[in-house]
């Protein structure tokens, strides 16, 4: 039999094709459990029933103002309800959504809006002023609704007179909201934060979303229900998909304006909430919480870190706070988390530190990410599988971006070889699992050899006094690099500089500690990433 | 902005596009928890590891013997490991595999091979005297293999000199499986249970496939590593899918050769089952072991439930008995299990009655269907959620087949409009849950008025005495049609025509009400469906 006669007359037709999109997790989640609360913000509850009626008023209000197919509506918002809104109101006019990162300066803001020739621009009264010089840069003049957040006033200056909760609620409750034609549509735009150069436009398709909501609802181990705290900027990869994710399982997102310890840990005990994500900051920040700010917490509380390695003495400080924690990693190219480290249960009776090495890795595919490996960029061959021989990490998949917008160059090198190029660099156990050793650009080569400065980050987090820290290359005549370590202390804590060197000295080769150390605050990213293309350039003159 | 800028040079490549397909579960659980249990059978332990070797050893053996993209491979076994090792090793040959319900007549089988066109053929020796049969009858001479079962030996005669165990053992462990080209590429084939008329061949693809992992996981609520008894046929429906969705969630699978009530409870205890599935019977089986088959269960099992519409009294002793149900409802042409009957919690707080009846409902769409309504198959409108006017149940999306092999008419015909026709009757509830009234055959029709035989037999099972019962349309010169009921009586129980009548009488509207009582068995399918057909020939006689 040729394989045609399983083809024969079998065509696609609406009955048993449809485009994979997270829009219908929503239809669904209202029709099933339309009084079940869907958001919480302040003193506001929304149920599923409402949610999903004013994302279709806000999809109402945007095809009024002729949004539609290939357009951008561009957001900048905190994690509010309008921004929840906004994931499924702005692709259901078949449009696309760009959230700006709300630490942004105006004039990276004013590339964004130029590049993703932005149509419509939905802003936070609290981002009103960095938004006004930003569109003073700009050469597009995009309609503008101002969101007004009645629960957390701000000061900010209107930019016009439509406001946001006034106009959806003129929307229509009962708009025919639209499918994707094609699930390879895009659904979102993000750009990369740009450590250095121009920021790329990320581009997500409807298929890449709906296929992260399965994983994420499996891989966060989210029954029916979750309660979900907004620790993680949904401006970041779109929060992970999870404004989309929790839709399957009818979870409540709880929102949350500013991620402060004190806010968190009420919303976590006022609300039961079960799950939350985001980069060592979050951690950081519910560890160093205050007597005052802190609250006990008697349930299980999953917490999905990811965005930076993170020390090893933050994760044992958060298990052994009681939260249970799961380690993701990804890019922003990989629709956020693309790796789990997959905890197998036989490693509970490892001793301590070989536990420790093993929650350290970043781990395998996720479960709706085809193939992930760490390979030789040159010859495009798998590294020894030896936990030690330095790689790219490369990913490929349907959680790989569609492209980069407007820029076929940079797509095409990010997908060489038929992989996606991270530009992270990592180790490949025998195991399977990966871990990551440093971004390509932030390996230190001293004297011919290659220092990860993650590992000598490592060294320094452990010692007392040591808040942050980071490690980045420091140009010498001798060696060619050599590591310069910038350090903020603890509050009340002392260090100098010759005792860290040489607690490094204690757990480090020599030719990898620090020859230098710098007490200053350490620059980073609105997501919480070290910035070290600014550091390098600090290390110059230390 | 055109929506060509997210199009322009954004090409689907090897990184960012591949198919769908369950096959790279099982080779990622592979990785991740290689020690882990597979697959349990008698005395047999299965690692993941050992399992996807099994499967690659298989798919090498198949290859060898020009078994590729587009051939058939015919399977008749019964729970077991070469059962779950087809369910891989096929498709990554691109071949497709079809399953036999064992319990099928020589003719039948004889059908089904020719159509399928069936070029190699695995054969349990349990089942090797009505393979022999068929064979003969057959025009298709496909290459045969035998399974040898060591755990539970059979004395069937062999077929040929080749033994599955023997043949995979020299297979390929390492062997270069084939992605599909496409994910629409056909990965099963299942014919219909064919309650009247030759059986069509319903054809999955991998993308359903993978789909329907995901939703299978979610919807029965499987965390990691759930315990799956296999009391569900694997021929049926592919076995909803499970043999594929475990591997989402490195699950065990816990074979069962045969569905007997000692075996199960024995299984479950044993082994720590949590998850099952089966038509009612399977339900029944467990209600009605004696004394010396049952076990004491002190963990929690969840059952899902499908296939027929259960009566009441059985959910109730369900539940009673310590089982958590999940009713669920589909057809061989949507994967097995496509609706759901989602809970709400709020309804815990309703009495029994309400409760009852909100549980008898088959529910809402599968978190992986697209839609899901009750329509006038004339006008294709959807009758309105009312709970009372009857329609037809229909389906649209991506776990709805492919189409039915080389039946261009049936297939259009199943798909006209736009929607997948099953044939089934409901009606659709104002909160958006249908329910099954009936297939479209199946209702009576008596002065005019319909009569949902289902409605007639849940009366009837509410008596003590009665075991099975079937009520179907006996032909009636005054009305039309009158409700003839077909009765089982328990074991030691006793009733007559007329009390059950009165029976009757007490709780449904006179012209509803059997006018005719058979004591006889109740013929059934090998999977558990009554067989109505047969009835209505009977009933002519009663």
């Amino acid at each position: 039999m040729s394989s045609s006669h399983f083809n024969d007359h079998i065509d696609r037709t609406p009955a048993n094709y449809q485009p994979l999109t997270p829009l219908q997790f929503l239809q669904r989640a209202a029709a099933i459990y339309p009084i079940h609360t869907a958001v919480i913000h302040g003193d506001t509850r929304i149920s599923y029933a409402e949610f999903y009626a004013r994302c279709r008023r806000l999809a109402s209000v945007l095809a009024s103002r002729s949004i539609g197919p290939g357009d951008t509506v561009s957001v900048m918002l905190a994690n509010t309800p309008p921004m929840l809104d906004a994931h499924y109101g702005v692709p259901m006019t078949g449009a696309v959504l760009h959230s700006i990162n709300t630490r942004l300066d105006p004039h990276v803001v004013a590339f964004q809006l130029d590049h993703a020739n932005t149509k419509l621009l939905i802003v936070d009264r609290e981002f009103s002023a960095i938004m006004k010089e930003a569109l003073a840069l700009a050469k597009v003049k995009p309609i503008i609704i101002d969101y007004d957040d009645k629960e957390f006033p701000q000061s900010g200056e209107r930019h016009s007179s439509d406001d946001y909760e006034e106009l959806i609620a003129q929307g229509d409750a009962e708009f025919a909201w639209r499918m994707p034609l094609d699930e390879w549509d895009a659904i979102t735009l993000n750009y990369t934060s740009g450590t250095t150069g121009n920021p790329k436009g990320v581009i997500y398709h409807h298929r890449g979303a709906a296929l992260m909501c399965y994983a994420n609802t499996i891989e966060t181990g989210m029954g029916l229900h979750p309660v979900y705290l907004w620790t993680l900027p949904m401006f970041h990869c779109n929060g992970w998909c999870f404004p989309w994710s929790l839709s399957v399982v009818a979870g409540i997102h709880v929102c949350l304006r500013w991620a402060r310890a004190k806010a968190m840990y009420q919303a976590i005990t006022d609300h039961g909430v079960t799950h939350l994500s985001g980069a060592p900051i979050v951690m950081s920040t519910l560890l160093n919480a205050t007597d005052d700010e802190r609250l006990p917490i008697s349930h299980r509380v999953c917490v999905n870190h990811a965005a930076a390695p993170p020390p090893q003495s933050m994760l044992d400080a958060m298990t052994a706070a009681g939260f249970h924690l799961t380690h993701l990693y990804g890019l922003t190219e990989t629709y956020g988390p693309a790796t789990v480290n997959e905890w197998n249960s036989d490693w509970n009776k490892l001793d301590d530190t070989t536990c420790a090495r093993k929650r350290s890795r970043q781990g395998v595919r996720y479960v709706a990410l085809e193939d992930l490996s760490v390979m030789d960029p040159v010859t495009m061959t798998r590294v020894p599988a030896d936990g030690e021989t330095l790689g790219e990490v490369m990913f490929r998949g349907n959680i790989v971006m569609k492209g980069y917008l407007k820029n076929p160059i940079a797509t095409q090198k990010a997908f060489a070889g038929g992989w996606f190029h991270s530009g992270d660099l990592g180790v490949l156990y025998p195991d399977g699992y990966i871990q990551l050793k440093d971004r390509s650009k932030d390996i230190i080569i001293s004297g011919g050899e290659n220092i990860s400065s993650i590992e000598v980050e490592d060294v320094l987090y452990k010692h007392p006094a040591v808040a942050y820290c980071a490690v980045v290359a420091k140009p010498d005549e001798k060696w060619g690099e050599t590591p310069c370590a910038f350090i903020e202390l603890r509050p009340g804590a002392a260090a100098t500089a010759d005792e860290l060197i040489a607690w490094c000295r204690e757990g480090l080769a020599h030719y990898k500690c620090p020859r230098y150390i710098v007490f200053a605050e350490v620059p980073k990213t609105s997501t919480g990433k070290i910035q070290k293309f600014k550091l390098r350039e600090m290390a110059k003159k230390a």
